[in-house]
């Protein structure tokens, strides 16, 4: 799969060949502004961090990928290519900012390595729902805090599909108190480990295919990787009885595209507008994936006898506790995230109240009435 | 502002003169079918139901017109045109359907009057939140379903965006029980009204724009008409007190864009496309659009004074029973209705328990927290 950098060139020479033999009229049709971008050809490799069997992910990004192809008439093809395939699936963004790709798909909370500011693209703890996310980066100026930070680290960031909200995780055992933390090995990734571990609990970084077996051997006692259309696949319901909810490490989880700085600024603007039109189709249908994957799961784990457990109040309310001061720390210790952090929680407050009088107050009725 | 329905054409007669006189590599380069259909110039006038001030339908519609030239390089120009400037804005579908403007964006539920059938694309009271709207509508078949019964009426049928949870109303008195209802007269359209009407209340049909002034005269005790956002800007704060939440008859409104049949069908592929992933973004800016609005209105309302009030229980599930009588009764008056209504239900039932186990009592949580 060649990666065709020269297509915008060639185009603007085919062109000219054909103006120069053309009528006087075609010429002065096909020289307008607008054609002078004309249709190239361009040909790009897009590396992920999510496998296919992650499948709302995937069915993302294929949406997306198909629908910059069917927009272009076939002459922007962006090819997917599962981690591995050409990196590993955390080195997408380094991949993607080096230029050995053209494009990835994967999570900011990933790098956060890297600086605390990527997890804004993904999750805080107790954070923002799926659509409050989008209205903070869209209307609030989360996107424009966000991609001027991201233009620094060389690339375009595009937000794009969220898994929205997960599981806590699936336990061995109850957890009655925040005391039943103390020395509970979790495989629970970034800063949601972070805040388990204020809490006595031993934070375990594993990756995605390696957590069954280590929940199976009792290695860890605990895990959480999504949500029940995710889970289920990975078959932590045979290893572990309980369920846990709400998952306030990930109430929403954003994933997102970057794009390599460079190529993103060579891209004619019209192709720009196709790349970021194709991203909220791909988005909608990622999300929707999700839903609807989570819905059918949930079901069928709860017919295989899986037991649904909410986190007493006491215990969200001490992890809570944790999160709070966790990120003051790091805000004290960083001050670019410290400016984000502040605006955002204002936004999380604010949206708060209108979803309290709106949304929640419905939903909650529905749910008790549609209860059989 | 020309309605171009030669562009098409016109564009195939343009590439064949080129083609004839430009050097054979040039015809090679540009007789591919990929290229075969071209870029065709394209004028749509689209008619809407929503007048510039409801702020937010405007921002999503603008944002779909705009993606759509951008992509095509001002190729394919879809301009506004506001209710009354070309029909009224409950007459859009029918200019749409008869040809006297190609597009639309109105909400179906303005036709329930033709068929029960388009409450579906928008709102059925206790209905589908705006999220789960569209998972019914991409993944559990939903949108098969409408679009099959849209097609028979004369136009093809894109969902497009979202007021979401919308207020109770604005009342001039209290309701504490389901018997204050007696008598009231109550400016709410549509399937909410007769629900209203079983339990002894007086729908009005009112146009948004005359609301206003019937609250402030007292010719009617109370009025909804959106959120926060749009009913400010109406000014109902003014004339009545009270602010009644949730907005059980309209947990999500879905508005949508028609496109007449015939026009659609003779759009090249990739114009569908394109216009398919420009409905997605302008959806997404409509949504994240009310979202931020009715933040930001409601804390001007409550800074105004404005009393908000939470319908109690009794009220909530007696126009519950009212709601679910009534929907069995058309049901039985329309097979069609009946058959989506069934599959609607079940898919209200399992998305709620998902929800009920995931945001909801994320959001709650945070809300609690976060309450000043």
């Amino acid at each position: 799969m060649g990666v065709k950098q020269s297509g915008i060139g060639k185009s603007v020479t085919r062109r000219k060949a054909i103006g120069a033999a053309a009528s006087a009229t075609a010429v002065a049709a096909i020289a307008t502004p607008a054609i002078a971008q004309g249709q190239p050809e361009i040909s790009w490799r897009l590396t992920s961090s999510f496998p296919r069997s992650l499948k709302g992910c995937f069915a993302g990004v294929t949406r997306f990928t198909q629908r910059v192809a069917e927009m272009t008439d076939g002459k922007f093809k962006i090819q997917y290519f599962a981690p591995g395939e050409i990196v590993g699936g955390l080195q997408a963004l380094d991949a993607t900012r080096s230029g050995s790709v053209e494009i990835c798909h994967t999570a900011p909370y990933f790098y956060v390595g890297q600086s605390p500011v990527y997890a804004f693209g993904t999750a805080l703890p107790f954070g923002l729902n799926t659509r409050q996310q989008n209205t903070w980066l869209y209307k609030a100026g989360g996107l424009d805090k966000l991609q001027a930070f991201k233009a620094k680290q060389g690339v375009f960031y595009i937000p794009f599909g969220n898994t929205c909200s997960q599981a806590a995780g699936w336990f061995r055992k109850e957890i009655n108190t925040a005391a039943d933390f103390q020395g509970l090995r979790m495989r629970i990734p970034g800063i949601g480990g972070q805040v388990l571990s204020r809490l006595g609990g031993v934070p375990q970084q594993i990756a995605p295919g390696d957590v069954y077996q280590a929940l199976e051997r009792g290695s860890i006692d605990a895990a959480e990787l999504s949500g029940p259309y995710d889970d289920e696949n990975a078959g932590f319901h045979r290893v572990a009885k309980f369920y846990y909810y709400p998952g306030w490490q990930e109430v929403s989880a954003g994933t997102c595209i970057y794009v390599n700085k460079a190529k993103w600024d060579d891209l004619p603007a019209h192709y720009k507008s196709i790349v970021l039109a194709a991203a909220a189709d791909g988005e909608r249908e990622m999300i929707s994936d999700y839903d609807l994957g989570n819905i059918e799961a949930l079901r069928r784990l709860a017919a295989a006898g899986v037991q649904f457990r909410r986190f007493p109040a006491e215990v969200l309310d001490a992890l809570y506790k944790a999160a709070e001061a966790y990120l003051d720390e790091v805000s004290k210790n960083n001050a670019e995230f410290a400016a984000i952090y502040k605006d955002w929680s204002e936004f999380r407050k604010n949206a708060s109240l209108w979803y309290s009088i709106a949304e929640t107050p419905n939903d909650a009725f529905i749910q008790r009435v549609t209860r059989s």
